[in-house]
């Protein structure tokens, strides 16, 4: 079933009626052709899903009903970001698109030292904007509760300032896979297991890689250099890698 | 360092000199501009890894000789392949691309019963063959040891046919994912844990899904239903989840 999901606060519960918002209305009408009767799920701010039903339609609005709640919650219980130093081509939305089906809770882009294409200042807000619509679009698709958010960060610095919100902190460094290095990660899903309180954030480099002086700042800020297995991923694959590691670790195993 | 897998056997050893093998030259002096004292890494059928260097070059070829070997094996320890309903656009291309640098051993595709996008007689081979070009660069470019070998399926029943050489057998099931079964596949990895002799197939629906009816006459085949966590993973996505899984579980736990 289809499941919209909106920022909004709807204030839901079964057999209330309401009005459908415009842009719902235009998604679930005009994009998906629905009539009434038909069913859909629907998700606010509460991050409680609902069944609802198109009650009555007109050319301009469209009025709901709630018919149940939904009672799976299929959020990854640990709070993850993921954050990525710029690569060429259309790999920051593909990261985002798969890193949200993957249950990352927020991205955050960055300029890097080895970056190809960089982003620059008038065009950072609306790269941004548009991962957030990417984010949002696979979120329903996944069938999160939550949209990931999704930022930009103007170096280094701000990027370890965030990073203090933050219990664990991964690089993940090829120069540790090629070194043969294998606990790393291991240590750290064993810890996020026994305590989903626990929030991480993992830094990726571009398909350049990351510069030395990079990885020293971010160790000298407590993050941890660990290898995502002993075959050289390419940008794009590397954060799916650990959110999927993440996933069958916490949620599985 | 630039890595070139070749399927011939070179008889190479340290300090052996030869000739460039015509792809290779091709590819190393026409499209990566490589002079003599450039050094690459070469993996000839025997897949042993060696370091070699160029020692002489004209216009239409070039010597090398083999300074080092390489020791380290990149290979995931299990041989996994990965069978997809046939889904839109290019997601085949990517399910071989990011699934070769993930571990896989080969790639076998066919149309199903709710493949949107069917491939027709003629453009089957073609498909392939271009699906293993793909599977060859980003075999070379993870630095693997192994090309997968890529393949077409006429239909389920020779699906089944191969599967008969497998230990293990795996559905990816959206309904499995909904129903909340979680203990599925974390049992296969351990079983592939104790054993890295076992092989598995592993089974994923296009984007319209599995029909009922295949995934019953996959289950009398002993293939087993498995849930890759609660989120709904996208055609594309759900295999990348498997081998990242397998590689966590087996490679780093």
């Amino acid at each position: 079933m289809q499941r919209f999901i909106t920022v909004d606060n709807l204030d839901l519960e079964i057999n209330k009626k309401l009005l459908l918002p415009d842009d719902l209305f235009h998604h679930a009408v005009h994009v998906l052709r629905m009539k009434i009767g038909n069913q859909f799920e629907l998700v606010d701010a509460t991050e409680q899903a609902y069944v609802c039903e198109i009650e009555t339609l007109t050319k301009k609005e469209g009025t709901i009903k709630v018919v149940s709640t939904i009672d799976k919650n299929p959020e990854l219980p640990i709070n993850v970001s993921i954050v990525c130093g710029v690569s060429k081509g259309d790999k920051a939305e593909e990261i985002v698109k798969k890193g949200t089906q993957l249950g990352a809770a927020s991205f955050y882009f960055i300029n890097s030292k080895y970056s190809v294409a960089r982003w620059k200042n008038q065009k950072q807000n609306k790269k941004i904007n548009r991962l957030q619509t990417i984010a949002k679009n696979a979120a329903e698709q996944s069938h999160r509760l939550k949209i990931p958010r999704v930022f930009w960060l103007n170096d280094f610095s701000e990027l370890i300032d965030k990073s203090e919100n933050y219990d664990l902190k991964l690089i993940a460094y090829e120069e540790s896979a090629k070194q043969g290095e294998k606990s790393a990660l291991a240590q750290m899903i064993n810890q996020l297991r026994q305590n989903h309180e626990l929030s991480l954030i993992a830094f990726f480099g571009p398909e350049g890689g990351i510069a030395k002086d990079e990885v020293e700042q971010l160790t000298k800020n407590q993050f941890k250099c660990a290898a995502l297995g002993p075959r050289i991923l390419r940008a794009e694959t590397a954060p799916l890698y650990l959110l999927s590691a993440l996933s069958f670790g916490i949620e599985l195993e």
